[in-house]
């Protein structure tokens, strides 16, 4: 795969990943009748069959990453040439504030607005450092035992987190930002980026360590 | 496979499918006491499911189409002889009012009633354009890197489908016409399908071309 | 495997599987403050994740059928020894009927009650003879095509068919006597048990015909 | 992989697990505008998306057992080296609290709180030993006949055990011990977790000698 095929393949599976997040996310609001567990109910039903989809189709192109957290740990672990680092996340980052916009058309609404959602505090930031440490521990774990069932472990695990975290689990630097761009029920105040991203860098980065020393992965460089 | 076996698959198939999404749509309504979000919940997770089942126990004999955008787009790829694309969209779109009938019979409606659902707008064409082009997308993805998996990425795409697009995601013109044919939770206006079906094979080709690009698909004819 | 133990399974089976479609009725309909549809959601949603655990740990086995209309579709494709077939629906019966009472014993219930919830008439009948039609054909497609998915193919379409269909997919003989003996969310009166039988066995009868010719399934003796 | 690392990763595995149960159950209770069933709908599909994420990643470490009755029966079963059993239970206690008090940590609760929500009675402990047996028969069953599946069947159990066991199966002494810590959703009475453990302690058993019986497992020692 050439590093164009594999950016696009980011890009879009980013986009996609942020139009099911944020659409899904809106259907549910108009549809719940206020009954937030029946909505975030249908947000993480949507989020984890989604991603079943993406990865499954992507994964062998690009690595289906769609998440910068992602990106990194790999590069750390030498799984990533680290000249790849920062396309990859470029291109997630465009293409998630994309797929707010397609999501955003598809339900009549302008392309980007702000969200005025507060998602503050050592709470939501311990949610976010506990999230992503998951997530990364997830990939780790399952990419080393069982490769093939990674796409499942991953989508079952971004499903289980909506619920078990008290910030629905955001553990993505790229989709973190585009969803302040959304002033519906996924997003987040642009303010409150920084705190989620920073917690999201430090589970990022300690499970990569602890995992690195459970699994004795080896390092290597290229893929 | 004789082409007759095929032939008979998708039209049963195809018909299962519709008595699934019909049939669901009608107890789901039914039960829900007028909370939209829970019906749609189960509309979703019993299509889903169903299209688990229905293409496992097809894929083998038929490709398990399902839906003329599908055929057309593996027509195009040169991975279904085009003399055999006109019978598969014939025995599609019988199967599907087949399987409506059905499923009114099991619920005690009329074989058919013409729906008054409004589907229409720029907004609801953008949605089925998304939702095919995700369609043939995991379809071409999946097929290609993880042809196992298909079943499960597909049932998975679909479930997510019907709660991040603003339409529910119809993503088939086999379905859209069919369900023009009852006025049930899952119908559509019949002034309304071909707006939605233009937008599906909009989408259908978009994600064919732009996929052939990314997964450099060879061209051949047979199967 | 002898017959004892194939026999075992099919008793512990059967009897897990009507604790299952059983216990979760009576939870779902005592929490769900009357909204019928969350109580199918969850009556749905836990006997088909109990039938994946199911048939993976008895499939092995026994075949895992739990169902004497499986066990004579078996038999007439040949891949039952047809003295084996009445042993095999014997401990099935008496495996449901103790499954019921392990679910009453869990809920503080007698341990046996005659059910009043009146389901006859045409359309039920209907629902019966297509759900057990498609039980059939999915296991009949999948078996041949997917082997090793049909605990999936199969849990997942009566996930589906429990929505689908007006009667809620009973699809089984053995389950349907033994739901006479339960006065909670998943009983069905007894006098109407016969209607029920007879059209799970039409429908059976015509899945096996068909898939007959459209998989050509070879006729042979023993498994 | 050394003991040090397998104890890791049953720590791990089971301080996850708690918060994925205690966690969710937090969410639910909170969003749910107290309908129960939609809160319990929630929660079974938080836990058993977790434990397919769980068990895919630390399965090929330390066998993923999270549950000292899985770890009895495994000894029993000459799978684990008898003088491994009192690490593993341990080390699984340990991490059970642990994951309470992280998930305490992400909603803003006291580290440690005794849980008031009375737990005991026959019907109780009745359900304790179906949940534990079924678990057991789950695991025995599945890792003989078809071992790459149970993480998804061991998921699906306990999902659907959440709905059919009027205990909503707890079926693991270190989660009881450690539910007992939380004044939440999930919590037990400190006072009811005897009654818990020795019903569970009495189903795993029962479930051990049968299904060795049933499968005739072969005794021997390490792994």
């Amino acid at each position: 795969m050439t590093l164009a095929r594999r950016l696009a393949a980011e890009a879009l599976g980013t986009a996609m990943l942020l139009a099911v997040v944020v659409g899904s996310g809106i259907m549910a609001e108009r549809l719940a009748g206020g009954n937030v567990a029946i909505a975030l109910l249908a947000n993480a039903l949507a989020t984890g069959a989604g991603l079943v989809a993406l990865i499954l189709m992507f994964g062998a192109v690009s690595g289906a990453h769609f998440n910068p957290a992602v990106t990194l740990s790999e590069a750390w672990q030498g799984k990533l040439p680290g000249r790849e680092v920062a396309p990859y996340i470029l291109v997630q980052v465009a293409g998630a504030f994309a797929g707010v916009a397609a999501a955003h058309g598809m339900f009549g609404e302008a392309l980007f607005s702000a969200s005025e959602h507060v998602r503050t505090g050592a709470s939501q930031w311990w949610s976010e450092c506990v999230a992503t440490f998951g997530l990364i521990a997830v990939i780790m774990g399952c990419s080393r035992a069982r490769p093939a069932m990674t796409p499942f472990a991953v989508a079952a695990y971004i499903t289980s987190a909506y619920w078990f975290t008290a910030s629905t689990s955001f553990a993505n630097p790229a989709v973190t930002l585009a969803r302040a761009a959304t002033s519906t029920f996924a997003g987040i105040r642009p303010a409150d980026t920084p705190g989620f991203i920073l917690a999201q860098l430090a589970g990022a980065a300690a499970a990569t360590a602890l995992f690195g020393w459970l699994y004795r992965t080896p390092v290597s460089s290229g893929k």
